[in-house]
């Protein structure tokens, strides 16, 4: 009973911490829209990555619109993980359910570095898009490693 | 060659138009892209709709985040139907690269009215939100109607 109410508060917090809260018919629209709202995200991400990487050529104008575009649609997946959410086409792992306080604090540590990386992206400094970039991709794998199945 | 040079010139004018330009590595990339960024996309209007229509209570706080999300994300999906994105996992018709003027035009209407369905959704007034609601969803049809594969 006490671990059920632990675990509501915690999918609480995190519901509630999201801007755009999430209504969805049925738990599949949930897991497809988190799974586009990532796919779409991880684009954008890579594409700092690209440059941050030597890749592709920095472009400070392209490095600030693909900023823009990240600090919108990195907040997006999170609102997605509701109850009844964990079955179905998803990689989604017990875990996220399981240990709830714990997906909160790698999804807040993610948005957190998101943030950073979004705002040096916005400086026009190549040096500020390595390191801020070099911070947040650990806090993607993170979350790959302990909640995403393979 | 006349046919083809105009096809280019419609599609370099579709990809120029976009705020983020697309670097996809492989066709099926921008395929995935592309139906992500009409998923979440969708679910944004959708919210909006709900709510023009009376099916949830209109709320003018959530009504301007979605509309903000969707500014964002509308303007996404167009800039990935580069060339060799036809074939694969898509709906997409083969109209959309024979007749590029005409998609772009689609695209084009539908981002414009995106664009003041976002501005109605950000006045806190209902019967805004009604009517560009209604104005909006049309030009989404048109282009399923005319661009996509049921």
């Amino acid at each position: 009973m006490k671990k059920t109410i632990a675990l509501s508060c915690a999918l609480a917090a995190l519901a509630c911490a999201m801007p755009a809260q999430a209504q969805f018919a049925k738990p599949e629209d949930a897991i497809k829209y988190r799974k586009a709202g990532f796919t779409v995200m991880a684009a954008h991400f890579g594409r700092l990555g690209a440059m941050a990487q030597g890749r592709v050529p920095f472009d400070a104008k392209l490095a600030a619109e693909n900023a823009d575009v990240l600090a919108t649609v990195a907040k997006l997946p999170w609102a997605a993980f509701g109850e009844g959410t964990d079955k179905g086409e998803t990689r989604a792992k017990p875990e996220i359910w399981k240990e709830a306080a714990k997906f909160k604090e790698a999804a807040d540590k993610n948005q957190a570095e998101i943030a950073k990386l979004v705002a040096a992206a916005k400086t026009g400094n190549l040096d500020n898009l390595k390191t801020a970039f070099g911070s947040a991709a650990p806090t993607c794998k993170a979350c790959h490693d302990n909640f995403r199945k393979d």
